[in-house]
């Protein structure tokens, strides 16, 4: 069996700079067995972010790239405070939180650009943990997702 | 003094199916002695969602009552997975997510459809958690109540 | 070193009354060790709330004002339930849901309101955890600012 690491470096994608907080908040914080992971943006690898508002400047499709450009940030900073993904046991819970248009509907379809990432990353069972993706009024920087994170640690 | 399944029975009401992922996650997940339960929906007993958003389409009567059902779908998702409510010690935390107009204000309210269900069940106060109940800008589709919550397991 | 009683002393700030539950939930619930509190929102000396929307009825000056004062009032709550704000070891996690338009950007500006507050008090370490600060579509009395956290206890 593949390390979260090799399953990782197998899908040749790149990790963005870890995000640096823009308040007073820790990137991530680790509670015994836990690691807490602040809300993340979708930092690309030049460190900006995307932005735009799903359902009205953004496709879902797009949203959904977004998504997955959240989860890698989140990796990032994993990777970078930890060492190591092969550190984190379990995916334990997410909260996606999307900007969209009142009328949008296809919230699960967006973060599962997240989940579906951190499912090969952990695998089917430990790369999933329970969820919401839910649609906010609006997000910091008009970003167009936001992911919270909770993880078991090894 | 009653067990949660005899508090459910004698409130004659009945559970939907457990509602099955829209998405790449778990409907509740298990971590030592707590039991995290994903953003449910108002899944009805024949399985379809009640629709509509509240100050808009619904009132706050009716959004009560679906914020009842998604707990009712809690419950399912609980029975379904442990085998029994009294599986339960306490709850220990409710995020209640309402999709409404701009405008409304009664979201505890609304959310109380869901926290009146629970303290039946598990008592005042082990039923009883802390809680959010916040208006989010939309909903996975357009359903009016959206609930992800935290139990104690014995 | 300062307790983080004699840190609030020394910042010469009210403590509002600890806000009683609008509906069917605990202020905050002690497990383990860890302290849950549950949504918070704008509660002022006179128990009166501080109501309006960012971007709106609002300056960011006064949503970041209105965060300190929900940070107040978490803090009125630990200090009622507990006794002193020394039981806190450390902030884990905090949530901060901002009431504003669909345009606002600024989310973590407003809830640095409170996140510095809670950095003054349990210092600059363990006094800050992971957050999210995030745009709702609305909030209960239209309060600008809830907060909801989570602390462990020594």
């Amino acid at each position: 069996m593949n390390t979260a690491d090799q399953n990782f470096d197998a899908l040749r994608l790149n990790l963005p700079p870890a995000p640096k907080p823009l308040g007073v908040y820790k990137p991530c914080l680790i509670d015994g067995k836990y690691l807490y992971v602040s809300g993340h943006g979708t930092v690309q690898d030049d460190g900006s972010l995307i932005m735009g508002r799903i359902g009205d400047t953004m496709t879902a499709e797009e949203g959904k790239l977004a998504a997955r450009q959240v989860g890698l940030a989140i990796l990032s900073t994993i990777k970078t405070n930890l060492g190591s993904l092969n550190k984190v046991k379990r995916v334990i819970k997410v909260l996606g939180m999307v900007n969209c248009k009142p009328d949008f509907e296809k919230h699960p379809f967006i973060i599962n650009g997240c989940s579906e990432l951190f499912a090969k990353v952990w695998g089917d069972d430990n790369g999933v943990g329970v969820r919401s993706a839910v649609g906010m009024g609006s997000l910091p920087g008009n970003i167009p997702v936001e992911i919270e994170a909770l993880f078991e640690l090894f």
